[in-house]
């Protein structure tokens, strides 16, 4: 079901600075990060091979990431994998018990369609899945 | 520098339920968990896309990962990079101040030379740069 790891989303405290840190010493093509207001974030993306690493600043204490940093710190915030069909995956999912967060998609970044799967049932790691069809990816 | 992700290892308290739940809802294919008792740990893997998932449970409590799971709970653990030439690398990050954990590389699963930097320089995230040269990968 699985068919990569679409990205990694990273939380840190001020994207301009863990960008400037991933172009200049790992050599990273980074671009300008953009500013999601409705999910109070400050993003921003660079390749690794066919996966990408997503750097989220949160622009508020009170959002989703804001929370994560406050409690946990800057670090991993979740995982993505790019799923074939993510309404049957959600179903089997679903069927078999294992608790998500979405049980339908919703509309993510670059208008991919993705959910949750909830991060006790993946021993603590909050899983995204993720369908690029239709994006010519 | 960055080829791609080599592997996510997740620090599970149970490696065969946590095998068996990405076996049976994400079709991994999943193979018998092995264990290195001088590092204490039970781990096996899996491919996803060009990258693999590393599972990792903790045979001491004494352990890296059996402290990590003692303090953090399960989940992430850390991210490995593959790198083309990995005493290049570590040269060029601790030259420009990037402090590591390993400053010389030194031989991880499978014989690949591999390296930690360390987490407070990379944002919290524990980051490994593997080099897989000479092992026709």
């Amino acid at each position: 079901m699985l068919k990569k790891i679409y990205h990694l989303g990273y939380a840190v405290e001020n994207v301009e600075k863990a960008s400037e840190f991933y172009r200049v010493h790992f050599g990273a093509e980074t671009v300008e990060p953009e500013t999601v207001e409705d999910q109070g974030i400050k993003a921003t993306m660079f390749h690794v091979g066919e996966s990408m690493i997503e750097l989220v600043e949160p622009t508020r204490p009170d959002s989703p990431v804001g929370k994560f940093i406050a409690k946990r710190g800057e670090g991993f915030h979740h995982v993505a994998f790019e799923v074939e069909d993510i309404e049957r995956s959600l179903a089997e999912l679903k069927e078999s018990g294992v608790e998500l967060i979405d049980e339908t998609p919703r509309i993510g970044a670059g208008g991919a369609r993705m959910a949750f799967v909830h991060p006790k049932e993946a021993f603590g790691v909050l899983t995204e899945l993720v369908e690029l069809r239709g994006k010519g990816e």
